[in-house]
Parts: structure tokens; C-alpha cells; sequence
């Protein structure tokens, strides 16, 4: 039995609420459980510098967390001035997870900025943003289309990410904060609405796991991304 | 004829959500017409250094806005290393108006510390901030009376604020974005709940304004606050 | 009786300064009572980017104090890495004060950079830095139009500060800092040499202040203005 | 046939030189081909601050890279003034690969910081850095047996690193820079020296990968870290 | 002829004005030519850490130019965040140019920090700067004996410094801002009131000098510290 | 007798071996006894923003040390966020050395970045440091010569550089670290092929010097440079 009485293969209650502000091209928030991430897409008319006359366009994110969006409250970073390493290591995460689905060629000489920011953590806030960043993505973007900008969504496919991990020895689903300071292992997967494997990221948390448990926690993400994708789907009205 | 179609001493409608964090001790959301900004309290049992044996409490803020709560998208602060001047100005503000109310050598050896999120902005964001944190402020004082640690709430009055300016030379109550950016004049007035000035800052955007009509800016904010602090005790659930 | 034994209306000894410095276009060494504030006026032909090509000019201040211009030595802003928000605030207030009685088109694609540094403080050294930065701003543009670069100096309006505070109950003009330290409210005043108000900052120390309070601030602000006005004139020749 | 010229399962020429700097505890210059990584382990008798009287040890690390360790000079992060994301993501994980296999409880009050700097990079500096970091880290705790600080060396297991990818298709192992920039996918592989996986890290960098494409790489990985942590037991004369 | 029209080993015009300002416990305006410096002196009663129980004191020193000491405006570091190398390399020498002819050891848990702020510069801040220094620490010393914390001042000699250069082939002494850009070589000597060398610093601006003409520079040096000693113990009231 | 035992005016063994890296136009490993300073030079085809359209072109020098380059750990620059003091000023004084031998109007619109990282440090790093880069320098400019980007090295003399100082009243030449730590004088000079003098830069540690000792030291360093250049020389193939 797991802390939250979840089933091993269930996900917390996700919702995925679109057009939540006002000014964003695109924008969701999306909640897994009690962990709130609201994700804006903003879209840009220029490419970083690095990337001009390259005929590519460009996605990047940025993520933060409130200050008392944590049960202790977290120092905020701007106090600080330094975004820490995990900050950066998430924001890296989410920019590569979406333009892996990108056609980042059709795009030339657009930008569009993912802003990710937890108004409440309880686990996942990484899962819960690149699951939303996604739908806020895909609406700025049809917005463009709309607006004549391009002929087409320059996606190939969707994305969405879930956690998994092994509680006494035992595979779990999309663990919240009390699972997850008490698994033994934890991984993200980024996974594809067809199935292919953007980016996986297992850590044992104490002690070394095997490969057949890697594979179950694999499984676990398949069947929660499944899920995931198809309510990103109805958010998005394309069923 | 106001840009918002408002009466001239008209609030925007204002709702103060409580209770909309699951870890602060004390939350508000504060809406000011499209402007909405997040404020939670956090108490900790302990003070800045300076202030240690001092016997007093302190009160300290911090002030933020999302990256995309802005029509244009603001650069992150956390990712450029360091806060405005603008942010610090704010927050200086805040955190002066509720220590105003607060008996601060009732709250020895106590520190609260108050974040104040813009989640959308739409002119407004500070009044609406200190409205709000004040609600915040007085739910988790709240909460520290029923723990046992006080014995009474340790607030002198109630403080609430609002803007009022000059648009084509007349009088305006609590401006939203369009009509801040068109004012000749835009003031700030930070009021307690038996009518005593805690702050006033107005600036002359364009053109120096007289002192007559600076008497009416603050005529028009002392019925603003009048409404704002009964919007405060009906939240906290004091009438 | 008030500390400093001065009449509750009377100003310090001030002296406006001219030309203290063999490099700017123009300088003022502002002395209220002990305070000395050293302000210079630098002339550039470039504007920030975000103005260019709108057809108008810029003024922009900074603000310092020396490390041991205060009683207790304050740190280096330079060796902290970072200006605090009070500085901030007030390099703000001073750049917003100049621009309001400038005539800003008329200068189009010129910057004028105001620095007001501290030599000594006493109390008021916001004050002293705005009356002292018309002098130095006026100079410097007598001088572009000596050049011949301006046909007229494009001041609309001189400008002055002076605070004014409530001390045991009774309102007092010009405090300096004992007086500032016992003092209920404070309070800043920036007005025009013909009457109106450019910037009003009023804070309550401890408790609110009440509207007939606040008024005889201003009232006595007016009076000492009045009397900034006129030295600001001497100093610069004009009457 | 992979850029290198080397069999698909083929590590590059690899070397663990021990006792290199004259003043750690434990160090070891690691070789990976091309890439040539400098690690240092120092022993501190203290712990960070949220660790003490928590009965626990700790290892921690950084990560640098030279300037001109790279094809085109990479600026210098001190003059930068900052630490890249991608440098806090290397160092967190090799911090947190090494703690997996320590006995962190047995090295109580003991702190353990790990340097690894690169001296050249051709690809695979972060698993180089693992790799030579645990020579070191062995050496140091070595030491700190013989000088009877300890009963004996706190590691559970061995652990190593290497990457493998997808490179037109087929998995290839130890991928150098040529190979990495023109690879599908890269994957990151910490594993134990009995086989236990550590951290997984996987990136599809144009397009997802499928699940038996990711076996192959783990079964790729599970080969060279046999070697590699035969390698280190030499270097450490452990067999 | 050197460009001032001053005899090849003649100081510019130089005044040590102590006692300028109201709050530091020793202070000095030094004024060398048109090149004035602020010095103040602040006494604590606290070391740095790393000297905390070693019976010894210490004398630190802080160096900064107002924006508009120069004659194009310096950005001001404070804004910039950052101090200069230039400015880290002049209070560095500051610092040991007076531990030199202090007693460290007489001065157990007290602190002296000096501050050199540059009001206007016309070269030679830094030898200015120490020059006045010295004065500023007299006083400073002299004060805590008068206040019975020590019973002599705790200098073992007098410091002062100048600089000289070589100028179309021929030695100058104390150069000012034009004489200083045409220079081949500069040298900064800094030397005690019995001709001790305390510091040298020689940079060949163009091409390389000689051990000759480094000599000639020395000389000249000797000659200028000569003079400022003699005015340091007039403005002291030594003789 | 010296603390290392040698003659008073021997350096240590001292190697220069050159094209230590893979990627850099010229590059030179550094040895004095047991000081290691890795230089690189890398070539530029742009200078910075300053020198465009001069005619000139520049040499510029970076310096930092391993952490664990030192007998107890030294914090790493980049993680702290700021070059220290002493960082600056050593590569300062690398660029002004190399410039003063260079030929710098040959060089137009090219820019050398030398990088001077110290993998061992046991005293004198910053004159191991500039011994090596004038090495590399050497090397990188005979590549663009190779390359037909200029007719000749545009090197107008050689330039190395060595410490000398007073340990117990006798000068003593290239002081490692223990001598270092106990001399009461440490000169470093910076000298040219020819003889001429660069830089030259005295510190009395503890005591005055006098005008004697420090030409007995100038002496001994003149000796050192002469085998120093010789040793250049032969690294060079130039015998």
C-alpha cells in the first residue's frame, strides 16, 4: 500500500485548465493532485542570436517555484540572485523535452518562451510543467496559424512527462511529495503521444536498482503518459 | 467619460479569496477587476539579527511578478540576478504599511514573512498587494492565537490601499492599466480602518498637479478604502 | 521645542555651490545644515535604446553615499555588489523630479546623467540631492545652449525638495537626522517653483497621521520650497 | 561504421593516473581518450550546516572545464560570474553518484568534496569525471583509514560512468565530441561495479527513441562500466 | 619641458585638510593638484575572522571614484555590480602601504578601515590617496589614545607615496592626468618617513626602461616623500 | 640557508613544455619546481569593441587556479560569482607584460586571449605564468604567420618574469611557497630578452626595505630571467 491509497498504477486527479490569462498567446494550468504549475506561452518575432539566419526557430523555458508554494517556504531566488542548479536543470528539461516534438525548420525566426511557474508543490512540479507547457505550446501556436503566421502547428507529436519510482521495493506511479521522500528510486519520463522516449531520468535515491526494475518503472510511465496525452487532447479539444 | 466606463469613485469588483494555499499559514488572493496577485504569510520563530533581544516582532515582504502576468512578457528577475528597483520599492512598501497596524513588541522573537505574487497585472498590482497581504497577515495571526503561542491578535486597525489619479483633469479612483498609463497624475494611498494615513505617494506624471487636487485624489481613496476594509472583515469573517 | 532648536518652519543654513567640479557640465555642492550632497550634470548625445528615435530627450539619475558619510560607517554599495532598494527608490524619485519640469522633446536624442553623491548626512540628503540636481541640471544645460546646440534652456519649471515630519504632535520643516529618528510621520515634498506638486512621499513612523496633519506638512513644505526656489536662483544667477 | 572507427561496443583508450596533485587526499587524472579530467578529493572535518548533529556524512562536488579545454574557447565561468545550468547539472550529478555508494551514516562529520576539472574535452567529460572521481574519492578515504580516522574505507560498491548512443541508427558506446554531435540520441549510464544502475540520463536530440533502442544502449553500458571499474580496481591495486 | 610647466622634480601643489568630516574618528581631504581624495578613518572593535584570537589588529582600506571625478563620466560600480580589477588593485595596495607602518600586534581586536574616495581626478589617486590615508589613520589612533583604549599610537613610522615616470625619455615626478597618458613608464613608490621602501610598482607603458633609469625614478621619489612627510606632520601638528 | 635548500640565487628545475593541448593555436605547460601553470593562447579575428577601427590589435590574459591547486582548498572563483582581488591583478599583469613586447599595430584586428590556469601551486604562480604564456603567445603567432595571416611574428623582444626576495636579511631568487610565507620582502619582475625592465612590483611584508636590498634583488632577478629566456628560447626551437 502506498501513502497516498493509491492504486500502484494510478495518477493523482489531473486537470488541465486552458486560457487562464489573460495576455498569453497560450496558457494552462495544470494540476496533478495538490502540485499547481501555470505555464504560459509567449511567442517572440526573434530568434536568439546564436540562431539567426539559421532558418530554425526556437523554443526555451523558464521555471521558478513561489516562495510558499513548498511546506517550508523556499527562499525566492530573485532575493537571492541566482537561479539555483535544480531551477536550471528543470528549465533545461522542459525546453528540450518540446522541441523534441518542434518543427523547429517551419518555425524560422520565431521564438516561443515557456514560463513555468509552481503556485503549489506536492511532487512532480517538472512532470506537471512539461504535461502543461505542452498544451500552452500547442495553443500559442495555433493562434499563429490562426493569425496567418504559418499555414500549419509545427508539431510532430505531443508530449507529456510522469514520474515513477520503487516505494519498498514495489513500482509506483506518479509519486507525490510524501512518496517521493520516502522511495527508494525516481524517475521522470518524457514520453511522446506515439510512444517514443524523449528523455528518462532515473536516480536511486539510496540504494543502486536493476534493470528489470527500470523496466517496470518504464511501463508505470507508459500507461500514466497514455493517460496524460489524452487529456491533453480533450484540453485541447482535439478529440 | 473614464476609459474603464466606471464612475469616477467606482472600485474595480474585488474579491479576497482566503485560504488559497495549502501550506501558508495564512493566503489570500486578492482580484482587483483583471489584476491578481497572491499573497501568503509565513511565521517563523525567529527574527533578523538586528532585531534579536530586542523584544519585538517583525513584519517583512517580498514582491514579485510572473513573467507573463504583464501584456508584454517581463523578464524573469531570478534569471537576470537581481530585482528592480521598482520590485524593491513595492515591497519596502508593503512591508512598512503592515508593520503600521502590527504592535510589534507583542510578537517578540516572531517574524512574518509575507510574499505577494502578481499572477496578472492590470494597473494596481501594490494596492491590491497590501489589501490582500493585510488579510493574509491577519488570517495567520489568527492561526498563532488558536496554536496558543499569543494571546490576541496583535493588530492595532486594519489596512487596506488604493490608487486614484488624474484623467483629463478629473478625479479617478483605483485606475487599471489603460487608464494609469493615460493619467496626468497617479497616487497611491495606503489607509487604516478608522481612516489614518499610513502612506500616501503621488506622482505628476506629466505636469504638476495643485494641492487641491491632491485633496481630492485622497477624498476619492478614503472612500475606496472605506469599502476595501469592509471587504477585508467580510473575508476574515469579523462582521 | 524641536532638537535641533530651529523654529518649527525654519530651514537649516543652505548653500548652493556652483561649479565644485573641473570635469561636468554642470555641478552643485547642495548643503542643508550638515548635509552635502554633490551633485553633477553629464551631457550625452545618445539616448537609452528604448527611446531612440521617439524624438525626445532623458534624464536619469544615480545616487550614493559615501561609505563613512553616515554617523555609523555604511558598507560600500560597490564591495556589496548590489545598490539597496533605498538607494534605488531614491535615484528614482530624483530622476522623476527633473523630468517633470523638463521639456523632454526639446531634447531629443541628448541624455543628461544626474549623479548625487553624498558627502556628508544629516537627515534629508533626498531633499538636498533634488535641489541641488535642478542647479547642476540647469547649468549643465546653459552650457548646450552656449554651444549652441539648444536655442533655449528646456526647463519648464524650477523644481525643490524639503521634508517635513510631525515631532511630538506638532508638524516641523526640514528635520534633520535626530529629528528624523524621533519623528511620528516624515514626509518628502517635491514641488515646482510656481506651486505644484511634483512628488509627495508621506509615511507614518508609528502610528497614522491624520488629513489635517498631512496638510500642515504640505503647508509647511510650500513655505520651505519657496525659499529653495529663490537660493536655487541666486545660485544660478537669474535674478 | 562510427566516425571513430572503433567497434560499436569499443571504449576509447582509457586511464586512471593516481596521486597526480601534490596536496589532496585522493586525486586522479582520468583519460577517456582525448578527454583528460583532473579530480581531486578533499577531506573536510566539518558538514554543511543542515547536516550537523544529523549523525551522517557527506560528499559533495564541482565541475569546471578550462577555457580552451574545448575546440573554441568557452568563456571562463569566474569572469562570467556565474556557473552554467549545464555546469550545475554535471556537478549534482556526480555528487549524487558518489553518495550512492558511500556509507554516508559511517562518515559522520566528515565531509568529502570532490574537484573535477577539465583539463581537455572530446566528448564524455561528465563520465570521465564519475569514473576518476571515484578513484579519488577511494584514495582520500584510504588515507583517512590509514591515518585510523575511520575502520575502514565507507563504500558499499564501485561506481562508474559512460555514455552510449544512437548514432544513424545503431547503438554505439563512449561516443566522443564528433560522434556526440552527430548521434540521434545520448545517454547517460552511472552504474555500480556489481551492476546496480545509479542514474540514468536520456536524450532524444532530434526525434524519440523507442524502448529496445534504450536497452541496447543500457546493454552497451553494462559492458563498458565492467571494464571501467575493472580499470579502477587496478589503479587502485585492489586485485 | 613636461607638459605642466613644473620643474622636472617638483610635486604639484599639495594640502592635507584634516578633520573634514563630522563623523569618521580621523579624517583628510588630500588634495595634489587637481586631484582631490577623501580619506576617512573608522574605527571598530572587531577583526576579520581569520584574525580573531591572534592578538593582532588589522588595517583595511576601500578606494572608489565618483562617476564624474573623471573627465568623461565613469559608470558608476555600485550600478554595475561590481568593482573594477583597477579598483581592487589600489585599495589591495592602500591596505598593506599603511599595515607597513602599523603595529598590528598593538592593536588586538580593533579594526581601523580606511575609505578613499576619489572627489576629482587629475592622476595620481592612488598615491593621494595613501598619502592622505596615513593622515586619516593618525588621527583616527591619536583619537582612541585620547579615549584611553591604547596608550600610544601604534605606528612605527610615517607612509607616503608619489609617483614618477619617464617622460620623452626623461624623469618626472608626480604626474597629473596629461603628463600620465604621455608617459613611457610610471611608478608608484610607496616609502616611509625614514626612506624605507614600502611598496614599488613600475610598468613600462610603451617599450621596456632600464635598471638606470628605474634608479632615476627612485630618486626622484625619495625627494617627493620627502616633502609630503614634512606636510603630513604639519597637518598632524607633529613639529 | 634557504628553506629549500638551494643556492641563494638558483632557481628550481623549470620545464616548458609546449603543445600540452589539443584545440589551442599555441599552448605551454609551466614548471617551477613544483608550480604548474597550464597557458593556452587562443587567436581572435576580432578585438574588442574599444580598439575597432584603431589599427591596433590586443592582448588580453585570464587567470585561475584549481581548487585543490593549493595546500588546503581554495573556493572555486566560478561558484562564488567573483574573481577575487588577487585574481584580477595577476591577470592584469600577464596581459600588460605580454603587450609591452608585442607589436601590437601588426596585429590589427587581432585579439589573443591568453588563459593561465594554475593546476599546482607552490609559490611564484603569476611569474611561471607569464614565462609560459610569452610561450604560447610565441607559439599561437607562429601559426598565423604559418597560416599567411601575417608576415612575421610580430614579438619585438622576449619577456619573463621572476621572483626575488629578503629571507632573513638576504636576497633569495624564485621563492616557493615556504620561503615565500617567511620572507620579509617579495619582489616580482617581469624582464625582458634584452634586459629592460616591464614590470617591477615590491612588497615589504612585514619591514621596510631598503634602496640596496632591493637592487640585490633586481640583480638576482636579472640573473633568473637570463636562464629563464634561455629556456624559452630552447622550448621554442629558436637555438
Amino acid at each position: 500500500m502506498r501513502p497516498s491509497g493509491r492504486a500502484a498504477d494510478a495518477l493523482r486527479p489531473v486537470t488541465l485548465e486552458t486560457d487562464v490569462n489573460k495576455y498569453a498567446e497560450g496558457s494552462c494550468l495544470a494540476r496533478f493532485g495538490d502540485t499547481e504549475v501555470l505555464c504560459t506561452a509567449t511567442v517572440e518575432q526573434s530568434v536568439p542570436s546564436w540562431l539567426r539566419d539559421s532558418g530554425r526557430g526556437w523554443i526555451t523555458a523558464e521555471y521558478g517555484m513561489l516562495p510558499r508554494s513548498t511546506g517550508t517556504r523556499t527562499a525566492r531566488e530573485a532575493a537571492r540572485g541566482r537561479q539555483s542548479g535544480r531551477t536550471q536543470e528543470i528549465q533545461r528539461l522542459i525546453g528540450r523535452s518540446l522541441r523534441a516534438v518542434a518543427d523547429l525548420p517551419a518555425m524560422a525566426d520565431m521564438q516561443i518562451r515557456i514560463d513555468c511557474d509552481v503556485i503549489q508543490a506536492d511532487g512532480g512540479t517538472r512532470t506537471a510543467a512539461i504535461t502543461g507547457a505542452y498544451v500552452a505550446l500547442h495553443l500559442a501556436l495555433q493562434r499563429v496559424v490562426t493569425l496567418g503566421l504559418l499555414g500549419a502547428v509545427p508539431l510532430t507529436d505531443q508530449v507529456a512527462a510522469v514520474s515513477a519510482g520503487l516505494y519498498r521495493g514495489a513500482p509506483i506511479l506518479d509519486l507525490d511529495y510524501d512518496e517521493d521522500s520516502a522511495a527508494e528510486a525516481d524517475a521522470n519520463f518524457v514520453l511522446t503521444g506515439r510512444g517514443g522516449v524523449v528523455e528518462v531520468q532515473g536516480t536511486a535515491e539510496e540504494k543502486p536498482f536493476s534493470r528489470d526494475q527500470f523496466l517496470a518503472l518504464l511501463a508505470l510511465a507508459e500507461k500514466g503518459v497514455g493517460e496524460l496525452v489524452g487529456l491533453q487532447r480533450r484540453a485541447l479539444g482535439l478529440d
